[in-house]
């Protein structure tokens, strides 16, 4: 059997130069690699339904936001079947197999959701869709067989747990659903790209996100604002490298060819980083070679995007089309599921010959 | 909107008199009154698969024992839908949105769950499909807009999570779901009949239990073997009603005609019980008469069973042909559930149009 590759991203805002360091570059490059026999790409509006069950709006509008997002980031509908969660049924009924093999206390452990709900401020109300979602989770890649899922560090109790469900069901049924493996960000600063504020992560409701989706002006206007960590009196005192968000979004994004082509006094980020540190290096002009890097590489993103953006309904197309394709494997995984539980009563000649002659003494 | 009713059993086990008494013998009246829209009868596998993942086969064995038992007790396909719980998908998408209206702690402090986690020993240990199966079981209820569900009184807590998780969906999205009444059964006795010892329910693991396919011969063992309370030297000596199993049988089953025909001495079970309580009636004699009783209702039901039993492969078909019906009725229903929750997003032309006139701008 082949890879298989299974990623998503819950609805619920534009993506930002965060998703695309964490994931969603590393899926086109992925993509355009065409190491793999099948690679799906999904929109979890089902998951994000469960801590947004009162505002569906909210889901329904980033649809096709994330869309474009991915979209103009280069994923490809010929080679990735782009779909929407909610629009394969097949994995609410997965979910509730595989919810009998897992017991409560062993999801309450679980440190992502554990983190989780803290950050929600859920502490005793915790919606119950919202608690089992590691199970739906583990649905996800399981009905798809992904054999490859890449993903941040803070998921892999996540994919722990489907590793689990998976061993539990081929044990318990019969052979299957597949092991996934995590794929981790390659690039550790990549793994976890700060905010604007060099702080958190990026996140809308603290404002310090770069979308995909921003200007050149807007992302200006970002990058100038953005910390350089301990202020300095002037650019002769020695830069500091600490709690410096510049240094670190040129950590993830900077390459050779960007100094060749926009800073060609150093030929590395080390080179740069080594200067800075002894001091002579003003925070304005690391900030206007961010801004260069970061637009040559938003640009063609920015302008796949215009041409996607004048054609919607064939965006909503794209994704039935996707959703459809992806409901045909579903469809056929849960289909070995219920042979495998012994639950297709109807499609099965044995039992029902073997009831009749039960009844026949 | 019309009356619907709906009920089921887990295929666990062959159906007992307890099963008959609380809710069998009440649908079948319900099903012959005719004063109703649809009546839906299922067997309900995916629920007795959260406490038995392991152990298809006992609920694969038992699906067509349960099937036996209801059409013999007098459910009739032509007039009621039969279907197994397994084969409309539809069940576990509205649990999944079902599931986001309701919070762990609610679903911990319901006391049918309490005790059922309780009588099988889960402690810390339950399975999270175990722990949710009150959400699953108000999906079966709302998805087929059921108005009615006869139930015994254990299932009230239960019932009132369904009409909770109606009104909070109904207030979230907009009213599509109904919600349901519980229907008690009339007699008290009737409401929990004791196993034959007179003291817990009717259980399996007990083996205190008269099953509805029982022969005669088996009917009439279990019957000698029954309690009647505190033991007597002689008949001369008071008898007693207390833990008396063979009385509270009486009190559930016999009929004036009963004893119009096996015990012309008395009228009604109260002359019956004013002699006995006086002294100077054998337990053998009450036994002979419980025995009689039972027999005249359980002869037409084995009848009808051994016609049933002679053709198997067309129980199959008349399940099937059920849940073809029933999952007519579920798509329509989550067809409406997905409108109002507004995640039909391909059929919904007035999002296409809005998200198009976003985007021009």
């Amino acid at each position: 059997m082949g890879k298989i590759i299974l990623t998503g991203d819950r609805p619920t805002g534009k993506l930002h130069l965060g998703h695309y360091v964490g994931s969603l570059r590393r899926r086109v490059e992925l993509q355009n690699a065409g190491d793999f026999d099948r690679m799906f790409v999904f929109m979890a509006d089902v998951q994000a339904l469960t801590d947004n069950a009162d505002n569906p709006e909210k889901i329904r509008q980033n649809i096709i936001e994330v869309a474009l997002d991915y979209l103009s980031a280069g994923l490809d509908p010929e080679k990735c079947t782009l779909f929407i969660q909610s629009q394969i049924p097949e994995l609410a009924e997965l979910t509730t197999y595989l919810m009998n093999l897992i017991t409560v206390s062993r999801v309450q452990r679980n440190p992502t959701v554990k983190t989780e709900i803290k950050m929600r401020n859920f502490e005793a109300n915790i919606p119950l869709g919202f608690f089992c979602y590691p199970v739906s989770q583990a649905a996800d890649i399981a009905l798809f067989k992904a054999t490859t899922v890449p993903a941040g560090e803070d998921q892999e109790p996540m994919i722990e747990v489907t590793r689990e469900l998976v061993r539990r069901f081929n044990q318990t049924y019969s052979e299957v659903l597949v092991e996934p493996e995590i794929m981790l960000p390659e690039n550790a600063t990549a793994r976890r790209l700060p905010g604007t504020d060099g702080k958190e992560k990026m996140s809308k409701s603290l404002g310090n996100c770069i979308y995909l989706s921003d200007s050149a002006a807007e992302v200006w206007k970002k990058v100038k604002k953005m910390s350089n960590g301990a202020p300095r009196m002037s650019m002769d005192e020695p830069g500091n490298l600490e709690g410096n968000a510049v240094f670190t979004y040129l950590e993830a994004f900077s390459t050779p060819d960007d100094f060749a082509e926009f800073w060609p006094e150093y030929k590395t980020l080390e080179e740069l980083k080594d200067h800075y540190v002894r001091g002579g290096i003003g925070d304005g002009t690391t900030k206007k070679f961010l801004n260069n890097v970061l637009n040559k590489m938003l640009e063609p993103i920015r302008e796949r995007r215009a041409e996607y953006e004048k054609d919607i309904p064939e965006i909503y197309n794209i994704l039935r089309k996707g959703s459809e394709a992806a409901r045909e494997t579903a469809a056929q995984t849960m289909d070995e599921v219920r042979r495998a539980m012994q639950i297709d009563y109807f499609n099965d000649a044995a039992l029902i010959q073997q009831q009749a002659e039960k009844f026949r003494k």
